[in-house]
C-alpha cells in the first residue's frame, strides 16, 4: 500500500469512528436519527474531512485535536446532499451505490433531517471552541456558514437548477461549480488551517490552491460521468448529458477539458508546494483527488 | 400608548431594522436573497428577539448590543415556518396572511432559503463573537443549535408530523410543543441571558420561566385557533380539527385548556418576579403573550 493510500485509509478510519460515535452518544433515536445516520455513513471518500486534517497536519497540528471540525465539515456536505437530492431539487434516487435518503425515510424526514445535519455542524463547532479556541472556532464557523449559504453552496445550486437545461458558458460553469462544490472545498482547507493559527499569507495561498484543486476536482467528475465506470463510481453515468446539465467536456470537448484540469492541477500544485517537504502528503492527495479513476 | 406597548414597539423597529440591514449590505441579489428577505419580513411579532432583548435588558445589559443574537433567532424561526410550510411537511398556502414562500418562489427555492436562514443565522451569531465575548457566543451557538436540532424543533416537527390523524394525549402534547415551539422559546431566553453574564442560578431559573411561558404561549395558540379573529390573526382558524391536528382544547375541553393556561402563567410569573423591580417589564410581556387575541 502506498503512503497516500495508507494516510487516507487512517484518516477515514480515524473520521468515520469519530462521525459513528455522534450517533452513540444519542439516547434518544428516531426517524430523525436514523436518516442521519444512514446518510452520514453511507461512505463516501470523507474528502472534506481528510482536506482539513491533512492541511492541518501540513502545517503541524495533529488532526485528532481538530476531529469536531472535521466531522463537521461531513455534516455540511451530507447535509447538502441530502437536499440536493429531494424529488423538488436534483430527484435522485441513487447516491454512493445506495438509495437516498427521502427514497428510504419519505421527502418529509429528508428535509427534516438535512435541516439536523446543517444544525449539528454548528454545534460540533461550538464544541471545538470551548476545548480548543474560542476566537479561532468563531473564525471557521464565519468560513463554513458562508461557504454553505447563499455565496457558497446554496447560491451553487439554485445556478445548477437555473441552469438545466440552458445555453451556458465556461464561465458560468466555473462560477456555479466554484459555488456549489468550490466553496465547502476551500473551506475545509482553510478551517484545518485556522486550526494550525496560519497567518493572512498562508490563508491566501491555501485559498488559491483549493480554488484551483477544487475546479480540477469537478472537472474529473465530469469526465468520469463520460467515461467512468458506473460499479467503481456507485452512481450512474452519462447521467449529465440526458438531463441537460452543462458539463466541460460538453462544453469544449474532452481534450479542452483535460488541459483545463491538468493546467489547474499544476497552478494547485505550484501553491502547495511553497510548504516543500512539509506538503508531501498534500501533493500526493492533491494528484490523486485530480487523477481518480472514482 | 402603555409601558408595554411602547416597548414592544420600539424592540420591534429595532429587530426590523437591523434585519433589513441584513439584506441591504448584500451586493449580489439573487432568487434565494428575495425569498429569504419575503420571508423574513413578512410581518410577525419577533417574539423570539423581543424576549432575548427583554431578558438581556432585565439582567442589565443593553439591548442594542446584542442584534445579532435577536436577528439571529428570528431568522432560526423564519427559516423553520419556510421548511414547515412545504408542501411535504404542512402543506400551508398562507402565513401571517402572505402566500407562504414555496407559493411565490417554488418548493426548490423555499428549500434553499430555508437552509440559507439557517446558515445565516449562525454566520450572525459568530459576527457577535468576534465582536464582543467568543465564549458566550460559543454557547449561544450551543444552545441554539440544541434547540434547533433533532432534540428540540425538528424533533417537535416529526412528532407534529407523525401524531396527525393520532390518538394522543396531553402529554404527548406537551412533548410536542415543548420541542417545536418552547425549545426555540427556551433558547431566545437563555440567550438574553448569557449576553448579560447570567449564573448558573439564574440560566435554570430562567429555563424554568420559558418552559412554563413558552407551553402557556402555545395553549392560548391553540385556544386562538377555535376562537380568534382570521383577520386579526392574518391565518385562518379552526384549521386544527378539520387537520386532525391534536390541541389542548380538543382533547381536555376549552376549560380545562384555560385551566392549564394560568396554572402556567402563574408559574413563569413566580420565577420572573424574582428579579423584582427590574423584571417589570418581563411581567407585562409575560402577561401579554399567554393573554392576547392574536
Amino acid at each position: 500500500m502506498s503512503k497516500l493510500d495508507h494516510y487516507l485509509q487512517e484518516k477515514k478510519k480515524f473520521v468515520d469512528t469519530c462521525l459513528h460515535g455522534l450517533w452513540d452518544e444519542n439516547d434518544t433515536p428516531s426517524e430523525i436519527f436514523k436518516a442521519m445516520k444512514y446518510s452520514t455513513m453511507a461512505g463516501g471518500k470523507r474528502l472534506r474531512p481528510v482536506l482539513a486534517l491533512a492541511v492541518a497536519e501540513m502545517l503541524g497540528k495533529p488532526g485528532e485535536e481538530l476531529w469536531e471540525v472535521a466531522c463537521a465539515l461531513e455534516l455540511v456536505h451530507t447535509y447538502s446532499l441530502v437536499h440536493d437530492d429531494l424529488p423538488v431539487m436534483d430527484d435522485d434516487e441513487l447516491r454512493r451505490g445506495k438509495p437516498t435518503c427521502h427514497v428510504v425515510f419519505g421527502e418529509a424526514t429528508a428535509v427534516l433531517a438535512g435541516d439536523a445535519l446543517l444544525t449539528g455542524a454548528f454545534e460540533l463547532l461550538a464544541r471545538y471552541g470551548k476545548r480548543e479556541d474560542p476566537l479561532i472556532a468563531l473564525s471557521i464557523i464565519d468560513e463554513i456558514s458562508q461557504a454553505a449559504g447563499p455565496s457558497g453552496m446554496i447560491g451553487g445550486q439554485l445556478l445548477d437548477l437555473q441552469f438545466e437545461g440552458e445555453e451556458i458558458t465556461v464561465e458560468d460553469l466555473n462560477k456555479m461549480h466554484g459555488l456549489k462544490t468550490g466553496a465547502l472545498i476551500r473551506a475545509s482547507v482553510i478551517s484545518g488551517a485556522l486550526t494550525a493559527k496560519a497567518n493572512a499569507w498562508q490563508i491566501e495561498s491555501l485559498r488559491r490552491f483549493a480554488y484551483a484543486a477544487g475546479l480540477a476536482f469537478q472537472i474529473t467528475d465530469d469526465l468520469l460521468n463520460i467515461s467512468g465506470n458506473p460499479s467503481e463510481l456507485g452512481k450512474n453515468t452519462n447521467t449529465d448529458e440526458s438531463r441537460g446539465k452543462a458539463t466541460y467536456p460538453l462544453l469544449e470537448g474532452e481534450e479542452k477539458a483535460c488541459q483545463r484540469r491538468d493546467q489547474l492541477y499544476r497552478e494547485a500544485l505550484q501553491e502547495i508546494k511553497k510548504w516543500g517537504d512539509d506538503a508531501e502528503i498534500m501533493e500526493l492527495l492533491t494528484a490523486r483527488l485530480v487523477y481518480r479513476n472514482q
